[in-house]
């Protein structure tokens, strides 16, 4: 017994020798036994990187400050960098000061080349973008933890789509106890992604599961399911999920906002009611989306005037009616005074006061103000960041059904 | 409306500008407009990496040779690396050999140091390490594609188990129409992982939700749920998806091999039991798993002797019985002559001839014969690797049901 359990040790051994041989890791840290990033008590953050013969080691991320620089297409929000200092083996480190409650990313700048944290496996895609990322705990980030509560389900399921002809892949959370209570009926928020996401974008980006999963333990939002699509017309799943296999993800993909997104949404509708235990009444069912999200929630809500009870737009690209030629906005005025006819519990938006997209969000508030269709506005710090969206989805919740 | 159209195209300009000055890159390649992998007709793979000040960019990776080095451990298949050379821009490339069709992983090596490729956002976590991956097609790696066939669906669930008093995670794929088909009943087969592993592994890392759908739609394997479980006792989900947060994976979780999962391993069926429609007699019963997942399914299917019609080990981490102290070896031939007595239909044993548990195996064997025990065994190339551990999914597969 003792020849096999050595022989298992020296196959850990191996292995974890071969994996390092092949991230070309040597010497002191060969085995990089190196805690990256490390969270402190007072909520510091020490990153850490080793590289001993590197001249120049930076860390970037949105934990630390912005800078306004003014660019040829306006002023930006620039990330900032800050400087490792390394020690005699040639470990670089920087503790940042103490962070505020939130979900963080981060990576590394190399001697003026981009990397990702060896010592921290987890990462985040952003459309075609991968970093590590992090959790500051407290106030609204420890909605975004897994905590010892109830867990939903996630699923990636396939629908059929006869409007876009073709199979598409879903996300859809189920709320705990959803397999168990077999007779149970849930409420619906389709929850819709922005410009260049599909549909990982909020359950990875957004935490989902993990916020659905602590508000419903609270007693803050009732237990429903939530229905994550893909909105982007061209495509049956996101990139690398479907039949186009692995390709660089694009932020425009052509089509998405023409109008036969909203036209083909009775499609998932269709498809859900009919495989999920749901409540099949208006009053049971939200749209709510982000950016390109908030103009497909505006717009699928006032061509399915009837539908949608609940209807979010968070920092939702609103393009003012006049002057179109889509399709998308045939009818506009006279569907969304149909809409306020026709009623609804909730007509949400939020926005950020420096969000690019402040000022047209304010011209649909006049429009909605000029036929007085009832509406609820927030207004948070910051701008078009998933900091905003997820509390905003926190906040969204708990208003539901 | 052109004024708001082309707000968002600076939106998008800018966020692309943000995205990449977060991400340390410059001037002339500031979008990132390189592919990288790019794989050939000839299935030649040309990779690309943009550092214009850097002396060295090396690239390794399972599509290259491996070497025998001498170690201190013995003899190990030790990764190699090419080098790619810099055009005038700064654009590093290396173009490999016709590659043979298979799911390969990379990274760089950039001055010393490691990365990923920032080309590629592609990438799967094994263990604590995160590589790059790309799919040369062809044979059997078309089978790891997502082909345009009908999609089972994957989800993420989560279990009570009484044993273990806790509530634990578990990948479930269900087949194709699995939602529709409101009142079949489908065979199970239990997947299990090997040490370093868990419940993301054979999803990942596996490919089993294609490789199962693309078997299905090719009549090779019956429609089937695959349950893909945490064996790592003293953990709730994969690391990041439980209640411990984020923390760097370990290669041996404490107390996985000890007994203590195959004694609650019933927890995990009856939730499957209670919760899926499945089929619930012996002949509808399988049980696999790699390396320790091996282990697991030898003594999981030999402590319940008259579960599992169909038993696969992968790889397996076996252990000879004699002189073992641990309780998961007490009754050990007994239980195994129990198992035969009972009987099933396929008692499946595969390993590369190279893996370095081969030995082990083969005493295994010795054993089964001894004792009249009947099995099929099948030999491949290679050693203690993904590659193999894929393809005997996908012989040991139509064998099922």
């Amino acid at each position: 017994m003792k020849t096999i359990f050595s022989k298992i040790s020296v196959f850990l051994f191996i292995s974890s020798l071969v994996f390092h041989q092949a991230f070309g890791q040597e010497a002191i840290f060969s085995n990089q036994d190196i805690t990256s990033p490390e969270i402190h008590d007072d909520k510091s953050v020490t990153f850490r990187f080793f590289a001993p013969t590197a001249d120049s080691v930076k860390v970037t991320g949105d934990f630390l400050p912005t800078i306004k620089k003014e660019t040829q297409w306006g002023m930006v929000d620039a990330p900032t960098h800050a400087d490792l200092t390394k020690d005699k083996n040639g470990l670089w480190s920087f503790t940042s000061d103490p962070l505020m409650p939130e979900l963080y990313n981060y990576s590394f700048i190399v001697d003026g080349v981009s990397n990702t944290d060896p010592n921290n496996p987890f990462l985040i895609r952003d459309v075609a973008s991968v970093t590590n990322i992090f959790i500051v705990g407290g106030k609204q980030a420890d909605l975004y933890k897994v905590n010892d509560v109830p867990h939903g389900t996630v699923s990636r399921i396939w629908y059929n789509s006869p409007g876009l002809k073709m199979d598409r892949r879903l996300t859809v959370y189920t709320p705990p106890n959803y397999e168990s209570n077999k007779t149970t009926t849930y409420p619906v928020l389709y929850l819709l992604h922005g410009a260049g996401g599909d549909e990982e974008a909020w359950i990875e980006l957004g935490r989902t599961s993990q916020i659905m999963d602590n508000l419903i333990a609270q007693g803050k939002a009732k237990p429903m399911i939530v229905v994550m699509p893909n909105a982007n017309i061209i495509q049956d799943a996101a990139p690398g999920q479907g039949n186009k296999g692995y390709y660089k993800p694009q932020f425009m993909v052509p089509g998405s906002m023409n109008g036969t997104y909203e036209e083909t949404f009775m499609d998932i509708i269709s498809f859900v009611e009919s495989n999920y235990r749901v409540k099949k009444q208006k009053e049971f069912r939200a749209i709510a989306g982000l950016s390109m999200g908030g103009f497909h929630s505006l717009h699928i809500s006032r061509y399915f005037p009837n539908t949608f009870d609940y209807i979010g737009l968070f920092s939702a690209a609103i393009m003012p009616r006049d002057g179109s030629e889509s399709k998308v906005y045939s009818n506009f005025e006279e569907s969304l005074n149909t809409q306020k006819t026709n009623g609804y519990k909730l007509y949400w938006i939020a926005i950020g006061k420096t969000d690019f997209l402040y000022d047209a969000n304010m011209e649909f508030i006049k429009l909605l103000d000029s036929i007085e269709m009832p509406y609820e506005y927030m207004e948070s710090e910051g701008g078009h960041i998933w900091r905003n969206w997820r509390i905003y989805l926190s906040q969204f919740v708990p208003r539901l059904f």
